[in-house]
């Protein structure tokens, strides 16, 4: 290993780390009180925040760099320093955000798009988008430092490469990551988009501050994403959270699509929801789904939804079945995670309420007391932005790491963006 | 929030506790390789290392205080500058171990005992053995510093108290942690037995150095402690690792004593096998129980594991159905966590090997082939000693943690143990 080297904001520096972890977490930050949260002397603070305010990363508040004269005391965290593109590519849609380094949207873009059409057309329009986001909402002369991206599917997170998965053919194995990187110069990570909402939820939704909870997304399939000490819980090949395949039945009518009977997916995803209801109205048990399959052939979860808000029986009877599963299934995973908040979201769960109360019904009455006891079950209150800011936040704290801060931070002293010369 | 003091290790401190953490995962360290390896400046590399040697956490390796003159470069941790107590109460079983601050015993009492008798008299019989350790196998002038214990229930790790205890009549809410506390003048943790047993495993077992991995217990009951990201993950509330109670069998013929039908601990923990050995004896259905009901008329776990390597076909069927009902139950965690090894221990599992061939084959069948692609699942290497080892590592990172080191290192400078008056 290379010694490292002196320069501001040292890549494996805990004390950078820890500073501006600090000076994010507190809006009126001062030296003074960064050394007494931090427990380091005088000295090494007063260095380090010195260092971040050269590199632009921290500024001296209400200094203005023109009127000049002794710097006040408080210090805050530069967001606007640079920006950084976050991306949730769906099933069938894709949308792109340009944000601050506080996650802030300066610029979105939202279109469908069909992830079948394979990676290169996809990443090829992702590019198209990220130019033009960038031409039209970049203020001037902020660098763009980083990427983020949700994927509808298993991603080994370290190589940012999809594995198996089963709703992305052609994907297996394309170096997405790689590819991000090397057509934009900067840092990108790729990861799943139950993580990257778990990651929105964390950083800007109802998990700020928590410590242990679950994100569960209830979509086409049924996903969570874990967090342990306020961080993402990954796993070992980053495949944690892949909940839809967890046996609920043991005599299931139908396979799965991952060859095994009885997965929760098969009795309780969007996908589960939008066959029962084709069958239902076949059936004539739902006057309401058999109007809707007149109107069109193929029925979803979402007409489930409609017909449930309608007064409907069957489609209410449908969704609090598949609540039930869900729940069943979850207050195993709480009394194994003992979370302290379990955030539902995805489409079909932020069709209505039926859902969230079925699958409370089931958590309560299932899961031990000790796990309960001040266990929260709460519907995820972000808009549908949420994917592609949690992109972006998974790129952000990737950034802000002290492993990661040196292959950057020169950007932000250059007078011009990265893609061109600085004049000296 | 009161300023902290800058004494040497000072509490709260990033620098400190990185550079102790570093030393003692590299026998071999100088100053030179710590400032490398923390990417921290010279200057204060050197000053927390001097702080450190001053206290008597660490020493120059090799330099003879006697000798004086030019330190060498190396650095080393002081195991031998204190010693913590570990103590692992079990249901019916008591051992508690006085150990340097690298786990290594330098003493230990085991002997039969009763949980029941409750909290008073377990914790003035404890007192009475560390007092026993103390008098016998401490080393002169070297301090007891912290205790670590395990308790065979659920525990509130921050305020260190039993939580409805199963087994434990009587020591519901009894403040534990404080008891230890105030009786011997040091910190004193308190966690369950299934996390002090993780914790031995991280430190010393099979899994030291695995990041992500679960320790699973199969004793009178059936439990499991966490790890992510090499740190226990104990959850909100201090439950994390409840698996005993997951549901596994919708249509189980025996209540649970938590009150519902078809938990896991009524299909595969010691009681449930103990129970069913009952059954099979009196049905005739196995020759070898009978005859073992002739000479005791409890019969337990362990009868059915002698009778499966007898090679008796009842005793055989009655652990591959325990282990299967444990599989199927670790494939869904398997699938949520994504470990990449899973240590099986308790007294049932040590048994024999049949119940982790049951596991495996359950487990590599159920769970999903990302979450298992570099998955092992493997018996407890670690000695009966595990338990008392474990609790005291509980103790030992505690005490070593930033937060901590101020509370206690004043100790060490002192010429005499801290019960006695330094003379000045």
């Amino acid at each position: 290993m290379p010694a490292p080297s002196r320069s501001p904001a040292n890549g494996h520096d805990a004390v950078t780390g820890t500073l501006l972890r600090l000076v994010r977490s507190e809006p009126t930050a001062t030296r003074a009180s960064l050394i007494e949260r931090s427990g380091m002397g005088r000295t090494i603070v007063t260095q380090r925040v010195n260092e971040l305010v050269d590199v632009g990363l921290l500024a001296e508040a209400g200094m203005d760099k023109s009127t000049g004269g002794r710097a006040p005391r408080t210090v805050r965290f530069r967001r606007e320093a640079a920006c950084v593109v976050g991306i949730e590519l769906g099933v069938s849609s894709l949308e792109v955000a340009l944000t601050d380094l506080a996650g802030r949207a300066l610029g979105f873009h939202e279109e469908a798009w069909d992830v079948t059409r394979g990676p290169d057309a996809t990443l090829d329009r992702i590019d198209s988008i990220i130019e033009t986001l960038l031409a039209t909402h970049r203020p001037p002369g902020t660098p763009m430092v980083g990427i983020g991206m949700g994927l509808p599917g298993p991603v080994e997170y370290l190589s940012g490469t999809p594995v198996a998965p089963p709703v992305m053919p052609g994907w297996a194995g394309y170096p997405v990551k790689e590819r991000l990187t090397s057509r934009h110069e900067v840092g990108a990570w790729v990861d799943n988009d139950v993580n990257v909402m778990a990651m929105g939820e964390l950083q800007a939704g109802n998990a700020a501050g928590v410590r242990d909870f679950l994100y569960v997304k209830v979509g086409t399939g049924v996903g969570a994403g874990l967090v342990s000490r306020g961080r993402l819980h990954r796993g070992a090949g980053g495949a944690a959270g892949d909940i839809g395949h967890i046996a609920v039945a043991d005599a299931a009518p139908l396979p799965c699509r991952c060859g095994k009977r009885g997965c929760l997916e098969t009795l309780a995803g969007g996908a589960a929801l939008a066959a029962a209801a084709s069958a239902k109205a076949q059936d004539g048990d739902s006057p309401f789904l058999a109007a809707r399959r007149e109107e069109r052939a193929d029925l979803t979860a979402r007409d489930v939804a409609d017909g449930a808000r309608s007064g409907d029986l069957t489609c209410i009877n449908l969704l609090k079945a598949a609540g039930e599963q869900i729940g069943r299934a979850l207050a195993a995973m709480i009394n194994f995670f003992n979370p302290s908040l379990v955030v539902i979201g995805g489409g079909v769960a932020l069709s209505g309420d039926l859902l969230l109360a079925a699958i409370r019904h089931r958590v309560y009455d299932l899961s031990l007391p000790l796990a309960t006891r001040s266990l929260r079950v709460e519907m995820s209150a972000l808009s549908n932005q949420a994917g592609m800011i949690g992109a972006a936040f998974t790129a952000i704290e990737e950034l802000l790491s002290p492993q990661q801060l040196t292959t950057w931070t020169h950007h932000l002293t250059d007078t011009s963006p990265p893609q061109q010369t600085a004049t000296a």
